[in-house]
């Protein structure tokens, strides 16, 4: 790494390196993919470095609100110039766009998420053909306008209007109540001068439900607002200072005919109405979103844990026995607890989050041939990752951050910021409960089916294997015994909970009723299920064959972290039905203890590993030479606060109050 | 409430306050202690939204952080004038301050809660005389600076220096090295112009350890920072804006040798030192500081709830049948159980605080006596209440914003900052895990006093009961039940940790490794503990005596679900030994679900009860009146990024970019 070179690497840190029991190559290859994968990584990695080093800007933490705007979008149209001078794919832009605009989550023109994938998914052929040049040169500037006040996760409930004039041959577009004004879309307040509206369409006096619409909001020469339209910034939130997601009120606009989205449905000259042969195909771009979140989700993680872990091997503190030296940090048992199973989830989501979006291509692509059958699946299994992952990211860095002591709170320390960039996702692209249940709908359709005798497939099938009532584990845990509980755990929380759901169905209430009074349990079950995929899919990584021998045996210790401390976490749901029994529980505290103590030399190279640049981690604790006091000192004497010795504040209030007293004389002193 | 009069009440709120089931007015009496109390309480909350009113300030997430931080000293000059001259209690202006200064952590000059105590507990009188009277007046304003760069947690590491030079009878001091350099004390970056400086004394070549020295700072009428002073502000942090938490270098400075607070250890004029008889006692303050934060996080998460709890009364989201209106949020169950749990935990740990405080009264006064028995109780208490308050608090926050789903991570829903400000709770005036670890330090000692025969006495007592195996509950869940529950499980947690303790120290380590070792499973002990005693005060202030019949109702309701949940949440440690057998965990189960819906007809009347006021939550989501689409559309208009229509990176990047290209021409769109 670039920053490994430039200065003398703290002496605790480079212990730590020097004693780990694996080659570190050897596992960044195994997370990028094998040693060319890496090594384009690694190029596009530093020209972000170089290019951001040129660009010769304050700390983020630094910038007002209006500067963090302002130099997102000029950082925006560089990526845009950058990935199309050099032709780069999406995934390595990606690539590129994570350390040259790391946590800034603003991406416009042909970056921005949602819009181009909507006009490629849901326009027609002409509309395509007019629209995509201009939004790739930056001529149309647009983003995707759902949500309302009053309105997130129930989108047949959106109030925005559509209503055909045939005479004109336009649609009117209305925002007709203050919950109706769009609301939190992102780059929509100052950014955008189109969007995809979305509202309920009205032609010859029926309502046909929400269609998308192309509505031009600002001049493209002028960026003024257009008649009609009230657009802006929603004001400060808890991140995302950078983006202006906006609100927006519309006021009978006028959009000809063919500025509605026609690939699927379409409004005929005379305003009949033509009905898209399938309503669900439109899901895709929705889902593909959420395989992002569940991405960033192990990324930011390892990133916190970086963090973390780097500082808590510099730190000292507290001496281990009277008058001897202080210890690192990272050698007190507890703070092992807090950082380790949290490494270990780190790589548990990024290897999850590989598996779900090769899952994604594959039923995508049968998708897309015309083939549904495995959408629902597809679907559940991208929400319940989604909510578990982003869940438990934010979470996980939060402790991260607590982990660092007093400095974790400073901007210093880079993880506050990860943090309200993560707790986002929780909410965003489907609200994290709605989620669980979306899941667990999956899994009661899926229970049922089962029961009445189908033989299931993909990520249920085991709902259709024999389980044993106990487990049969002695003092040797395996990857094997604890694959086992966690598929036995979620099997009995559905059975159970599918029950508990039936009973409330036959007590005469309504379904949608039955349904509310089970929900808490369900989404357990949706989380036991979840949480037993990941598990699923890590041991298959690291039981693989041809790995490398000391990976393995690294990754074998962190898988095995990974199972025993969630067990740890949700033991009741693991023993109330008595499958390991209070033997079997002491079995496995005592041997996530040890796995702990295994780790610990390895635990700066796992971190090392993922291979972060300083840019990336934005740092003063994380840096890679773990010059940690330094970087804080100057963050410090930098801030803009220290531009004046005395404060205005002083003249103003402490002053006068002073001088009102008949206070002692200073002179005294 | 002031706001109440003002607009009309949204009616989803208004049929919530008109359904409650008990008189709000008399639990609001039982929270504040009386119907006189809440009077006075009222009288001093009404005034501060008055005195607030009048200062006509701009919202506090559209000020700069410069001006975040003058409005906090404008304010707290405001409040030192107004508590001098209607001459309120200490506990008065915090009651004051909690409107006038929500959620502000900048409390100077006579407000500051460690310098004037320490000057209070430390100095000697002649000290007290000469000094007392200028802080009143604001002459000498002045923070406490014992946090280094390097040290918090473990003080007798700190590395500043105070030498004694008896030729001219001043001390020397010295922040020697960058990670001895005072960082973190609040405000004392730019506002005091003194600071209790902890320095290692030596005197006649040896050191005597951490004492503490009057150190002036800046010039007291310039305020201009004094030769061999480097001081600033640390820079931006997660919350805290408003605050100028400093850095501190010192450069040989000379201060007089009557600048060490000498009430208990002394430096003579020769150099020769005094020992303290008892170096215990300056514990006090810092115990003092955590009964503050251990109240402030029931008030912090009571506030969060009101937020919630009413917007999900207020916010209508999805059709509970086809067609049919969209529900309240409130009646999701899944809403109900993120929320009513932490509505419960609120009043649990508001009875808790009150509760440590009248120990910490009780105790204190023992102390001053000169009785020093029961300190190491105290001081244990308060750590590990401390430890558990602030984190559930923190957490149970980030709950209730992620329940006000999108809108909630805007400013406008004022939890952000409430986040913020209690998550640092959980560091300052001892780091969590730490805290932890202190309490268990007092239980394994105790549990070994009470193996070696000894009655336990105070909040241990129940370690020496005679404890059933297994729970005699039916289903009839009662509270009775629920606190043996509680009991047991922190009896045997104890129990086996100290066995495992035993054994590590048994097997030949040093006594420090073998703690570290068992260290995990201490604080798990150690929290079970507390939580058994947060439990204990909440069921003894819902069985009391003379009781309103429905308050009475209401309450057990709460503390029912409070036990409840508390098991839930940690199920494994209650039936890992087979206290509750699988029926009965059945049987809790289905309980809550009831108790939740017992809850709900009541969940708006029991967040009103605290009284909290509208300038208090600062909350566009959370006002008295329910109207918040209105509230949320005139933040966001009024967002300072709205003054421009058209932002200067328009013309600045996209333009320039876009003519770079040979776009398609606008004007076909």
């Amino acid at each position: 790494m670039a920053s490994a070179s430039t200065m003398t690497v703290n002496p605790d840190l480079q212990k730590e390196r020097d004693r780990g029991t694996f080659d570190v190559e050897k596992l960044t290859h195994f997370i990028d993919g094998g040693p060319k994968a890496t090594a384009r990584r690694r190029y596009l990695q530093n020209m972000a470095i170089k290019d951001l080093k040129s660009m010769n800007l304050k700390p983020w933490a630094f910038r007002t609100r209006e500067e963090q705007y302002d130099t997102t979008i000029r950082k925006q149209v560089h990526v845009v110039k950058r990935s199309q001078e050099l032709g780069l794919t999406t995934q390595e832009i990606n690539i590129y766009e994570d350390t040259f605009q790391p946590h800034e989550n603003n991406r416009i023109g042909p970056r921005n998420g949602m819009f181009p994938p909507t006009i490629e998914k849901q326009a027609t052929q002409e509309q395509k053909e007019k629209f995509l040049p201009l939004i790739k040169n930056m001529t149309v500037i647009g983003c995707y306008a759902q949500t309302e006040m009053g309105h997130g996760t129930f989108i047949r409930g959106l109030e925005s209007t559509a209503t055909y004039d045939p005479k004109t041959k336009e649609f009117i577009l209305n925002t007709p109540t203050i919950t109706s004004m769009k609301f939190w879309p992102g780059d929509l307040g100052k950014t955008v001068n189109f969007c995809v509206f979305l509202a309920q369409l009205y032609t010859k006096g029926k309502c046909h439900g929400i269609h998308a619409f192309l509505l031009p909001l600002r001049d493209i020469d002028t960026h003024k607002s257009l008649p009609g339209i009230e657009v802006g910034d929603i004001g400060p939130k808890f991140g995302f200072g950078e983006n202006d997601n906006g609100y927006l009120r519309v006021d009978n606009v006028r959009i000809p005919r063919d500025y509605m989205l026609m690939r699927y449905a379409k409004v005929l000259e005379d305003g009949t109405y033509i009905e898209p042969k399938n309503s669900k195909i439109t899901y895709g771009t929705l889902v593909l979103s959420r395989t992002a979140l569940i991405n960033w989700s192990g990324t930011y993680l390892a990133q916190a844990c970086t963090i973390a872990i780097r500082y808590s091997s510099v730190r000292r503190q507290t001496e281990v026995s009277p008058g001897g030296p202080e210890a690192q940090v990272i050698d007190y048992q507890t703070q092992q607890n807090k950082l380790f199973p949290l490494l270990a989830k780190a790589y548990a989501f990024t290897f999850a989050a590989r598996a779900v979006l090769e899952t994604f291509n594959r039923i995508n692509a049968q998708i897309e041939a015309g083939n549904l059958d495995h959408m629902t699946e597809l679907h559940a299994l991208c929400a319940g990752l989604k909510g578990m992952l982003t869940d438990e990211a934010a979470t996980g860095i939060e402790v991260c951050r607590l982990a660092c002591g007093g400095h974790g709170y400073s901007h210093a320390s880079g993880i506050p910021k990860m943090y309200t960039s993560v707790t986002v996702f929780c909410t965003v692209e489907g609200e994290n409960t709605v989620m669980m249940l979306q899941m667990a709908r999956f899994l009661i359709k899926s229970y049922k089916q089962m029961r009445s005798g189908k033989q299931l497939q993909g990520f249920v099938a085991y709902l259709g294997n024999r389980q044993p009532a106990r487990s049969s584990m002695t003092t040797d845990v395996t990857l094997q015994c604890l694959q086992e509980a966690y598929e036995h755990r979620a099997a009995r929380l559905i059975k159970e909970t599918a029950g508990i759901l039936e009973m409330h169905q036959k007590s005469g209430i309504s379904p949608e009723e039955a349904w509310n009074r089970t929900a808490t349990q369900l989404t357990w079950a949706a989380s036991a299920h979840s949480h037993a995929y990941v598990v699923k899919t890590f041991v298959s990584k690291v039981t693989k064959d041809n790995l490398d021998t000391g990976v393995r045996a690294v990754m074998t210790s962190l898988c095995l972290l990974y199972c025993l401390h969630g067990i740890r976490e949700n033991l009741g749901e693991f023993i109330q039905d008595g499958f390991f029994n209070s033997k079997q529980v002491t079995t496995l505290t005592t041997k996530m203890m040890s796995v702990l103590a295994d780790i610990r030399p390895n635990a700066v190279s796992l971190v090392d590993a993922f291979e972060f640049s300083d840019s990336q981690l934005d740092s003063c604790l994380g840096r890679y030479d773990g010059n940690v006091y330094q970087a804080l000192y100057e963050y410090a004497k930098a801030s803009p606060f220290n531009q004046k010795d005395v404060t205005d504040s002083f003249h103003k209030y402490i002053k006068p109050m002073r001088d009102s007293k008949s206070g002692v004389s200073s002179s005294k002193l």
